[in-house]
Order: structure tokens, then sequence, then C-alpha cells
């Protein structure tokens, strides 16, 4: 089975799985006051390569922004929720109307996935969810959830998405499939290029739904293969919806905001999904900064730019292939197995990525910062020694 | 058509809206540094009254946690989560496996409300959703976007429940029932006494789910009359629901907070429909912060029973009939109109409920500080003179 985030919270409520949080929690009592100066790591802190946070932390502007409107914390937050849904059309040449806020992307997902089976259950029709295998999970949950079966598709050999399988698989479905494609792939971080999804895009058949997750894709910005979906959004392609994320880029994952872009029409009939006031004032008010903040988001994206370099470089001499990464971590072979690697790794004090079955023999970090990975690099230099990778 | 604030988000994310909040906005470019300090009401910072906030303010021991853990922003914040948890399952010796946290109660509405629709699909059976009328009004919206019928039981002349009108309801319909009651119930603050809700919680038949909406509930505690529903949800009471918020008494509503109780069966099916990651640092925290600080709950609790009874005095002078208030807010007549006299008000920089049809000659008020109730009540006397209340 696989543990992700999730069943592992699961797993706690029950009281399974304390010791996973120990670490945190006690993280948590002496709270960080400089994260970007980089402490060696103990078993009390360890080092987090594990889900894919920004190592930086939050930006200065975003940190005064909340502390700014904390005193607003007992009034609902329309209108810092109206502002930043203005923020992001702005950026994306959108209108307001094309815009849904969600509780970290987490929420846009479980909106789309339950707005679409809703719709296909108003027709009468039957209902099914198509994703490649592996990639982010919760999109399965949300569908179990609703008795709705899911089809895994194989990445090929290379890792990439079968596109062609998928869309044969939505295109024998007597009914309604929607197809989770997250772009770049997590745990993969490889992108998908343009010029294989675009055709679908520019022609979505009448039962299909595509969801594309875009929680990456600010890393991918500039690479000429990448063309956001959000451009078919704005030309008004219905049965298309893209969600974004502020816990990546923009290093917010603990504030929880995240976004959706579709059609207005796509927009008019998804939001219903969404819960009301589902959005929180300091979150709102850090990701409005946080846009704004330029130097923070150009730095943000060197810093994992550059560590990418030198985890390819120590990869690369170690003689250890890995998928071209695209986002803010990368999945790279190890020797053995995934989660005995990952457990050699805790008792050095970095805690990397989860096992991804049926690719056990690879294993997802995260990119922190050089100084993180400096240290991290040295770790695997002292492994090589030991046969251990 | 009412406009409750989720339909005015809507309205003002199309742009139609945008005047409604332009005060908000204001307000918002100055952040209010000492919220207790009352200064006189203008056109820019109106005196406001109108959504059940808490004018005291999120209390200092929150304040200070927020601040404490911004440098975990960047974090999923799971440990946090997990501790709220154990919290709230400790405040009312329940099991963390009793608790599920919600975006707000809002969220934690909307998963009972869509995990028990998913139920009665997946059993075959016909589902409707009862409420009285008027009432808080969200779950209409979380049950019409899944085509389910909304069944709606006027309040009777006393403006309490007509319970056994809801019962029969329920009992006639062949399928499955969801009722929701919100006790104390929003708009009129009216209790509905344990000696009523009791039988009906000490056997809930097969087809009946009961949603009980507890948002109010602090400010009934100590009241011989109320016993949470919480207390049924302990003893293992399957087909019930219990959601609280911190936005009332916690003076948390910007900050997203709320959970729901419920029999640990009951609650395994439920929190499938939460969405992933759905609690934030910021509230987690000042949640916790909140619960702990009994000198802030205490102050809090008793500057609305202040207020209270201040504003009873007033309209008892002025000869206009109210609810009995078990809430922060207060349910009375007026003179004429609602609408026409929350436009009075607005000239007089107050903004107060909004109509609550078919009772449109009464007005919902927000129980807000002394002061703010001096203020009221001294446009109110101006109001006498001038005939309009």
């Amino acid at each position: 089975m696989q543990i992700n985030r999730r069943r592992m919270l699961q797993l706690a409520a029950a009281g399974v799985a304390a010791g996973f949080f120990n670490h945190k929690v006690l993280a948590e009592t002496q709270p960080i006051t400089a994260q970007t100066t980089f402490t060696l790591p103990s078993a009390e802190h360890p080092l987090l390569l594990n889900f894919n946070e920004n190592s930086l932390g939050m930006s200065a502007s975003a940190r005064q922004a909340v502390i700014n409107h904390l005193n607003l914390s007992n009034r609902y937050p329309d209108s810092e929720r109206e502002g930043l849904i203005e923020d992001i059309a702005k950026r994306f040449n959108l209108n307001t109307e094309n815009v849904g806020l969600g509780n970290g992307s987490s929420e846009a997902i479980e909106a789309v996935i339950s707005g679409w089976i809703q719709q296909a259950n108003d027709k009468k029709q039957a209902v099914q969810v198509i994703a490649p295998d592996p990639t982010f999970g919760i999109y399965e949950d949300y569908a179990v959830a609703r008795n709705v079966p899911v089809v895994k598709v194989p990445l090929k050999a290379d890792l990439s998405f079968d596109l062609d399988a998928i869309r044969s698989k939505a295109d024998q479905f007597d009914g309604i499939s929607i197809i989770y494609l997250c772009n770049p792939n997590n745990p993969t971080a490889l992108l998908t290029p343009n010029s294989q999804l675009a055709p679908w895009l520019d022609n979505i058949p009448e039962n299909h739904r595509l969801l594309i997750d875009e929680a990456y894709a600010e890393y991918a910005e500039g690479d000429p293969q990448f063309t956001s979906a959000i451009e078919w959004a704005r030309k008004g392609t219905e049965r298309l919806a893209v969600t974004r994320t502020f816990s990546k880029l923009y290093a917010l994952a603990g504030l929880r905001i995240g976004y959706m872009v579709a059609a207005k029409s796509e927009m008019d009939y998804l939001r219903q999904f969404l819960s009301a006031d589902n959005t929180n004032l300091t979150a709102a008010v850090a990701a409005r900064a946080t846009l704004a903040d330029n130097a923070f988001l150009q730095e943000s994206r060197r810093v994992t730019d550059e560590s990418r370099r030198m985890v390819m470089k120590a990869l690369d001499e170690l003689g250890l292939t890995y998928v071209a990464s695209s986002a803010n971590f990368i999945f790279h072979r190890i020797k053995g197995d995934s989660v005995e690697y990952a457990k050699k790794m805790k008792a050095y004090n970095i805690v990397v990525g989860r096992a991804f079955p049926p690719l056990t023999n690879y294993n997802r970090l995260t990119l922190g910062t050089p100084e993180e990975m400096a240290y991290l690099i040295q770790v695997w230099k002292e492994f090589r020694t030991k046969g251990w990778i």
C-alpha cells in the first residue's frame, strides 16, 4: 500500500503513526527564526526533503503582510479574497470570473472532480477517472469516496505519460472520463511537452474532462516546451480545469492557498463545489504580497535551479540516472529499495520522499537550498563508500 | 431572493457588488492596530454588526502564536493540525477519531451534506434535505449544487423550530432525509431546548441523518436548557454529526477553522469528504492558543453577555420586541422593512444584518462590544425622534 501524506495523517489520527511526526512536533515547540541560515540537521531537526516544500521559507513581504493584517483575524476576509482573485486574473490576463480560489489546490482538485462526477450523474451517464501511474494521488481519494472507478495507466519506459493509452481509455468508455494530468508530473518532475498536450486541448471531446494540475508549473516557465493549459481556459475552452498552488515556488504550503482556472461557464458550474468562505486571511494577504514580490520569486526560482544543477552533477558523478526535472524536486535512481534507502537517510537526519511503486528503485528528492544540497551530497558520498547507493 | 454572504461574493466575483466591499477594502489598507479601543464609526470605517463576528478581535495569545509560527509557513502543518484535533478531543472528553477539522464549519457542513448524499446514492435511495426556515443558508447551496431537493419548514409563530413538522416530513419520505438544525438558530439566536431534541437524538431512525450546527453553542453553555449534541456523538450515536466553529466566541473568523464531531464509524466515513490538508497553520496555532486561554474566553463571553443586556434594556425602552438570544447576536423587531432600516443605519455608519424573509420586520444585530452597543443605542434614540424605529 502506498502511504501518502493523507493516508499517513489518517493513521496518525488513529494514533498509529505518531512516531512519524515527533520530529515536527519537537521542531515546532522552538520556532525556527532564520530558515535561510543552514544549520546541521539533527534527529530533532532533520533536513526535510520529503514533501516538495520550499526550504527558503515564506518571503519577508508575505510575513509582514500577515502581521499587518492579523488584527482583522476576527472578520471574514472577503475583500482580501476578492483582491487575490483580481491579482491572479491580472497575472494571467484573465477575467476574475475565470478564477476560483481553493484551500490549497487540494480543495480545487476536489471541487473539479466532485463537480464533474455530479455532472455525469445529472446526465445519467457513467463516469470514471483516468490518470497516469504513478502521479500525485489525492485525485484517487476523492474518486474513491464517491465510488467512481479509477483507471491507472502506467508511465511509459521513459517515465513519460502514455497519452495515447490514456486517450484511448477515454474514447472507448461509454460515459464521461475525467482525466487527471499533473504537469510537470509528481513524482517524476517530468514535463509533458506542449506539442503532446495541445492537440487534445484544442479539441476536447464531449465526453472527456481534462483536469491539468500545474502545481509545479512555475518551475517550467520559460521552457519552450511548456505552455500552460491556462492559455486554453482563457480562450474559453470548456471541459477543462487547471489547478495551481502557492505551496511551491511561493513557499506558502502551511497557509493553504491554491486556485483553479477555467472558462467562465465551466467555472460558474465548478465554483459550487468549493466550500463557502474557503480562503483564509493570512493566506490571501501572503499570496498577494508574494505575487507582487518579484525579487523573492526570482530568488526562489534561482535557488531551486542552482540546487538542481548541484544535484544533477553529483548524481552524474555517482553514476545514478535521473529524470529531467522541471520542478522543485528530482526523481533519481538509487541502489536497492526506496524504503530501505529512506531509512538509511533518516539515520543521517535527512528525510527524503516516500516510495512510489512500482518505481521502488527511484527516490523523489525535494530540491532545498544549495547549502542543504551540499550537505546531502556529502551524505551521498559517505553512502557510496559504504556501498549503500 | 435572499442575498447571503456567499451569493454576495459570487456577485462580487462577477463585478456586480463591488460597492458592498469598498468599506472593507479601505479598512484593510490601514490595518486596525487596537480593535478594543472604540473609535467613532465613519463611512470608511463603519461599525460592522452584520456578520456575527467577534468585535473583541483575536486573543493576544492567538496573535502571538501565529507570529511565533510564521517561519513554518512553508511547511505542511501536519503536527499543529494533529495537535488541534487532540486539544478539541480533550476539551470534550472525546477520542481524536471523533473529531474532523474543517476549513471553517462551512467545509464541515459541506462534507456532512455531500457525504450523506453520496451514502443515499450508494444505497440507491432517494435523498432530501430538510431545514427550518429561516436558518443559516449554506446547507442549501451544497444541496442545490448536488441536485438534491430542499424542504423548508417555516418557523412557528414564536420563531422556534417546528420539530414535529420537520420530523414528519422525514418520516413520510421514502428515502434518506438529511435534517439541518442550527442550535442556537441563526438568524433568531433562539435555543432549541434539550428537552425537545433529546428524544430524537436518543433514537434516530434508520432513514434520518441529523446535522446539528452548533456555531453559537459556546454562548448557550451554562444554560440548563442546553445540552450539546456532542454528548450523543460521544456515546457513539450514528446518523449524527455536530459542527462547531472558532469564528464566533474564539474570534477567528478570518483564519477559517471549524470542526465536526461524530461517532467513530460516522466520522471514518464523513472524513473522506473533507479536502486533503484542509487546515492552515495560522488557524491551527491560533485555535490551540485560544482554547487554552481561559481569560480571553471568559472575557469574550462576558462582553457579549453585557452587550446583550444593554441592547435588551434599550429595546425594552423603545418598546421593540426581540427573540431570547443565546448567541452573539439578537433578532429584534424594527419599524417597517429590514432593507430600509439597514440603509438608514448605513447612513449612520452602522452595518446591520441583511433581511431574512419572510421575517422582514425583524433585523439581526451582531452584539459587539459594550462601547459599540452604546453608540448603536444612541443612534436608535435618534431614529426614534425621527420616527424611523
